[in-house]
């Protein structure tokens, strides 16, 4: 490996836990404004998220130029290919703050009434999972990526219970369905964001172990939503 | 460019071209047991899904394979890590054709009621927006990239429209929220797929012009659901 190849190498590196820490900060900021119904936290998030996306293009277009430079092989191009997808995810991750922070801006307007979902366990767990994955990462750490993987079907098991409770809240309080119906999104894109940390951590996984882990997954049996 | 080389890139051409058409199929077929209510039609799509999975695992390795051994720059580096992205994208196509026939699953076991939403029109503009996408990727055809872009917000309202109705109908029949909910969900993953057919165009783009169009695109202003 070429001195100037290392220093490239070490820059993606340096930026992608750059991205990394912005989008932990989001999460932490989007579960915190759930946690108090808090839009001026909320409306935060949604004024920053152009950085996430510029750091996502800056991030791409450095490994871009990095293969086209040094044509890595083995294991430096696996590492650029996995970059560029955990660059995605990344950034999409950050796109689910947003939609989190646009699902408060909407609940913090309406009545507050005597139901409350605590999404603090489900978010703190995501937020855990986006850790776990990055640092993983850093690390090259497979144990810890694989413990995010099966963090995973954790976080799936919180969104049942709250689907569960929100229905039946619903089935009580039909007048309060913009509400209720935009507090359940909530649970949905605390999944998908956990979903993305998962992609992060099975990207990882292949990068250490060469072998593709995604989709081999035992799949839990199907529940009722 | 060598034979070797550009035989190869035909290869993987063809094989992306193949999982478009496979991963077509399952929309089309999740859009049809939508409008019919059909719960076996539903179970194909969930039962194949492994067919989709591992011919995206077969993808990936041809293109890191074929980064590898030919160490290609400028267009053809681009195109390579286009489909790398681009295949990522149809697989989570071929989820949320999944996603929808699971709520197929739990819709036809519900006794039927009055309340129907038709995702007809939403579902067919979804899916015109794949096979539009996939086109313009085969003839390297930026109009077409740029107007599945443009039928992105479309199908945003018509997501607009399904919470209205739907959200109107959990009021007046808070005993079908099993039902309403699910129906409700359907909207979510129709808006996702045409999200990542949109991603696919927005790859194009980026191959032919050289430019980033993503996270460009002006937002509508945000509507409460």
């Amino acid at each position: 490996m070429t001195k100037h190849f290392r220093k490239a190498l070490e820059h993606i590196n340096k930026q992608i836990l750059t991205l990394g820490s912005m989008v932990e900060e989001r999460v932490q900021i989007a579960v915190e404004a759930v946690r108090d119904n808090d839009s001026d936290l909320a409306g935060q998030i949604i004024a920053a998220d152009h950085e996430i996306d510029a750091k996502e293009v800056e991030i791409e277009e450095e490994c871009l130029k990095s293969l086209a430079l040094y044509q890595p092989v083995a294991v430096d191009l696996r590492f650029i290919v996995a970059v560029i997808k955990i660059n995605n995810d990344l950034e999409r991750i950050g796109d689910q703050a947003v939609n989190i922070a646009e699902r408060v801006g909407v609940t913090a307007k309406r009545d507050p009434f005597d139901f409350f979902f605590d999404y603090s366990p489900m978010g703190k767990k995501a937020q855990d999972m986006l850790k776990m994955s990055l640092d993983a990462l850093i690390h090259l750490d497979v144990d810890l990526a694989y413990k995010v993987v099966a963090l995973d079907d954790e976080v799936d098991n919180i969104k049942v219970e709250a689907y569960d409770r929100i229905k039946a809240a619903l089935k009580e309080h039909p007048d309060k369905v913009s509400y209720l119906v935009n507090l359940l999104l909530i649970s949905r894109h605390l999944e998908r964001l956990a979903d993305h940390a998962t992609n992060i951590a099975e990207e990882v996984i292949y990068l250490i172990e060469g072998e593709i882990v995604r989709h081999g997954k035992a799949e839990l049996p199907q529940r009722e939503e």
